[in-house]
């Protein structure tokens, strides 16, 4: 099996949750792949050097001077740190942008209508990525030496350009690619390498994915008020009902949305929960 | 053959020279390791963020928020910037600090008594590193695929702290390194990888290794003033000679005496040149 996890700016910019979740992600058994998020302090070293953070939709507006500030924080600071500290719980871990490797792919996104301004938006250095342009057999090669790689929000566009780009996408994108990408499970008699010809093959198979979001809450709630109202499974009929009920919060259902997308796309299953909860059961799956 | 070549930060911080730099790189065959500082461009984003950089005999005092300004530069922008422009090139690199698959590991410098000041002065989040500290096995897996590994001057003391370290000492310590690590080369009948014991084994062999200065200079001149005056080769005797005769610049005479060193510790050769030079035989070298 291999685990996807997402974690978000709240836990990066929490020194001591974060001390703790790495604790945790070093802990989990298996193939496992983190990637994390930091906007949090990349608006604030923003305002620091007296920029002003522009967001749409949630998105950051990246110009040049903005990509060079969300490069520094995501994949210079955030990124070596969160390393560096699973390195000293053990476990072997690689800091990647997209451009690492040739990792991750993204296309740079052309100006969009954004419907609640009524006017044309200019992202600037912001690109989009699939499960298409995730190179799955580098990062396999890394999980096959037990090496974990830790992605930022940081892309690259092939042609020399770095790319900010959505940490949820990237996780999703790559969690489908994993899923989807064919080994060569070969029979104990010889090296396993893709090239050999001296030893017998089982074929092309591949590994059941997990997609995992770590966020600030328990899970989906059934009444968000109530922390301890955490729905355990939601399939899809449940999701239309808690939809047609009300009951999902509007920022929610594109995150629920997008899961299916990946249960879809072959994710076997994935689960929201909080942070602390890494290694046990709390949180909401998606089947 | 490998070759490791430092880039310095008069290069990193100037966008065109670069650029030609990088499409050079990546046009040199063979495996390769980059190697780059970025010392002009972090003191500028210190004094961007109202901090003043403090230097004792060339080398930076970082305390905590100078170490993640440093982290930021140089292991973020830097980094994924050359990193992102040798993908355009069609060469595949990754960028990586010391903490990134455990690559290479630093002492923190302890504080030491400095002769010019007269008194103890503690670097803070400085280390040093030597050969022993380098992860030669992971770098050459890297360079056997075609990789090719990016080194900024961040590294790990493997206890979950970053280290800002001289990114000329981490060029010599990885091709002395390098220069000393035994691959195993085997006969073209099965897989060469390290568990196969079903292909026979030609023994432990090296690599011929390397180490290539790239500064502002053509080389080592002869007289300070004139920029034809390049001493095509120094050899041990040269250099004694060259000191005596006070030709050597104060500057140079450790960068030359360190280069010494890492021929006694296995490096073929070392070459020191203008980084627009890369791909002519215009320098000198040590021999």
């Amino acid at each position: 099996m291999i685990q996807v996890v997402k974690i978000g700016g709240n836990v990066v910019d929490n020194p001591t949750l974060l001390k703790e979740f790495v604790k945790d992600f070093a802990a989990m058994p298996g193939m496992k792949v983190l990637i994390h998020g930091g906007g949090v302090m990349a608006s604030k070293m923003q305002k620091d050097m007296g920029m002003v953070p522009v967001m749409v939709e949630g998105r950051r507006v990246t110009d040049e001077e903005t990509l060079k500030v969300v490069t520094m924080v995501y994949a210079g600071w955030c990124n070596k740190n969160i390393t560096a500290l699973l390195q000293a719980e053990g476990c072997n871990a690689i800091g990647l942008t997209g451009a690492d490797g040739n990792a991750i792919t993204a296309c740079k996104r052309p100006p969009v209508h954004v419907e609640s301004l009524g006017t044309e938006v200019d992202y600037g250095y912001v690109g989009d990525v699939t499960a298409d342009s995730v190179n799955a057999a580098f990062i396999y090669s890394l999980l096959e030496k037990g090496i974990v790689p830790v992605f930022n929000a940081i892309n690259h566009d092939g042609e020399g350009n770095l790319l900010n780009t959505n940490a949820d996408t990237i996780a999703s994108s790559v969690a489908i690619a994993l899923a989807n990408y064919q080994y060569r499970s070969k029979k104990d008699v010889c090296c396993r390498c893709e090239e050999c010809t001296h030893c017998s093959d089982d074929g092309r198979l591949t590994h059941e994915t997990d997609l995992v979001f770590c966020f600030e809450k328990d899970g989906v709630l059934y009444d968000k008020d109530d922390d301890s109202s955490v729905i355990p499974e939601i399939g899809r009929e449940k999701f239309a009902q808690l939809k047609a009920e009300g009951r999902v919060a509007d920022g929610m259902i594109p995150k629920l949305t997008n899961s299916f997308k990946a249960i879809d796309s072959g994710v076997a299953k994935v689960i929201i929960k909080h942070a602390r909860n890494l290694l046990n059961t709390t949180g909401t799956t998606l089947v």
